[in-house]
């Protein structure tokens, strides 16, 4: 299917303010960019850059007062998302080395934390695929998904206790999960068609079989119509706008 | 200024045929895309990556018979190129570990074998951006630009031999000679604004002082108005276009 | 000077175990690796890969039973530290892409919740490397150092509020404080001749001026003689010992 | 079966040169670095990094005079090269990203000039490892092994004309015959146990089925004992020293 999504940013800014920025979605496996347009209220000077996930980023100095970033992409996309209950469980010895920095714990996903907890939701299930999927099934059926409720970064751990959140809470709630039973997990920040509130959307991707495969908690049905913009270990490293540091 | 390029390619192809294209420039220091736009004339599944040198490619099969692929950007680019006579050469032990590789000699560019012919060229010029220019001027004097006479890459020294070239021969040319006197460079591939004919042209990059510079033998003046889409160490990394293996 | 250093590793597993260590230091800008040796008690199959921060990093699988890993180093290493007081802040615009990273918070160093905290402890001192030296001497004087204390890594948080640590813990504390004021730090695992208790050593270097510089909140003094093993964001990226996952 | 490598190098220079060596092996699939040793005759300052083919490089200004360096290395490798006769030929389009440069043709390889010749070593073959093994019986029986004869390179293309060559000329031969016909092939350096005159040895390997092969056409049996110090391209990449830029 063809999505097209648009991006307003509106900063006002009382100092000129460097940042750092994730604009482009790249073009992959399951999505083609075949338009994109950026538009900035007053002419900047942009340098452009791969950070060690393969995301683009953009660094700038925005303005003091007004400034509006524009952003419109038009993508080739799945219509559905696959789904593979039974994909197995990858040995940690047996996982490309890729993948192995995505069961470290991390800022927002302390996985290190939560193996009590974890173990208790995937009981039973099948080892891999499975064990993911128990997981967001416990999250929708015990952590109520509240848009708009969240200003700071929760963790994972606080999002456990709190019992509520929004897209990311969920996102980092199931990944540090999923990390905490050896399953390497990331997060994804993108677009999903037919989302109530048009607005950036943030979900995950674990790691079995021998494939990355997409999981959202905070929807009832996995859907497709996405488009990735940023992978990352966490929020932490997938900050589609950084405050002056 | 903003420069607007568009490209058409048609193929026609006995067999279905993997390809490999670099077909989207990405924004950096000099430029910043602010719209592109890709279509092919059937729909194809195409997965992008980064190769070693940081270009963007796009891996695909193109079906048997025709195969149209169209592509536009418009990018804010440079209204001219910065010179720096004087610029100092860098001590091999000096230069960033990233530009060392771009001393070594490749398919097209034969530097272990211009040494002589080059020393000749810079003779009493000072060392560094200089000689560049020195190796730039040569050409220009004794390397008669021809556009259109070049079915099959020719290597550095053959078009020496051959004494005229199209802009990849020059190109290349420049560059095995700079290196061949310790000069880091490398090729690049894009649009230059207000080219007679408009096509896909050639230039390469010295690193001196402590930065690259463009340079671009088969152009009387050293103009701006250029979109970069890819680099490499010669046209062999540099393809915009790849025949069956 | 001419360092030697050895590490025995002993484990007691009850299953077969995969691991991930990073035995090897690498020889680098302060420090010449001239002899390495490596031994294992069983004959393992063990396969090496650069993670993404440049670390040499070794898989296998740890046979049941016990198990011993015997590692030994001579290392040509620096006599002192460089110290830079006065060298200047980086302007989060001027900070070259590879530095980045090491401004964003990680599981072990929470620097978005400690910016009141470490502004404090900043006041009155220059931009940069002095306000690195200037929480250097606050944790010294306010979070004893007390080796042997801690068995699972407590965050920079944690180490703050319970007021002692290990050298770890102050390492990342240290490396807390510095980010939530913009500068960049990274942490640094290794050795450092004449340690009292000799053994697995973590400091952190902090860019600023225009590169890292070596900083160890838990010495009195900034001494020379250290061999390099692994760097990270924090205590997570450097493991030199991974338990089952 | 552990084999130990020594190697000497006596350089007599009438100026202070940089030189950038790959003076260490790296463990990996097939071999474990159990102990190294490198020793100067004069204390020099080295500095390490990772080119863009993993390869460990030490650069180092050698000053005027006479400079030995002393290695040795003592590993633990297969005491058999794997053989998979039938292993079959990948589709470019199938083929990992990491693999497609290593069809490019390159200085030594001018795999764009042999497609004819190869096609003809290879009739009748199964396509892949087959094919691989056809080019290494041709050259066997075609272009014999004479240690010692050449000091500068030769391409891939003049080793097939002159009839004859050294390990490292028979290697790049191999690798562009390999390459016109659409099989990935790189260089390795390195050493042989059993080597008549022991010295550095190259030979390549090839990717067919679902990994690399090594392949040596200078040796009549494929034997084991290898340690493997360098990969790349061509010998353009593999420098275990270079002469003054």
């Amino acid at each position: 299917m063809r999505v097209r999504a648009t991006c307003n940013l509106e900063l006002h800014l009382r100092i000129a303010t460097p940042l750092i920025l994730m604009l482009r979605p790249q073009s992959g496996a399951s999505q083609w960019i075949f338009r994109e347009e950026y538009t900035f209220s007053e002419p900047v000077s942009v340098l452009e850059y791969s950070d060690i996930f393969g995301n683009l980023c953009q660094r700038l100095v925005a303005p003091a007062g007004e400034f509006k970033i524009y952003t419109a992409a038009e993508v080739e996309t799945s219509d559905s998302m696959d789904v593979a209950l039974g994909a197995t469980f990858v040995n940690v010895q047996d996982l490309p080395e890729q993948v192995l920095g995505y069961l470290l714990p991390t800022r927002y996903c302390e996985s290190d934390r939560l193996g009590d907890v974890s173990r208790k939701m995937v009981e039973g299930a099948n080892l891999g695929y499975d064990q993911v999927a128990s997981i967001c099934i416990w999250i929708r059926n015990n952590i109520p998904y509240s848009p708009g409720t969240s200003d700071t970064p929760l963790s994972a751990f606080e999002v456990y206790k709190q019992g509520h959140g929004v897209c990311r809470d969920l996102a980092h709630l199931g990944i540090a999960l999923c990390r905490s039973i050896s399953i390497p997990t990331r997060m994804v920040v993108g677009y999903l068609y037919g989302l109530e509130l048009m607005d950036l959307h943030a979900w995950f991707e674990a790691y079995v079989g021998d494939r990355w495969y997409t999981f959202d908690p905070s929807q009832e049905k996995l859907k497709g119509g996405r488009i990735s913009i940023a992978y990352g270990r966490d929020a932490a490293n997938v900050m589609s706008f950084t405050r002056p540091y």
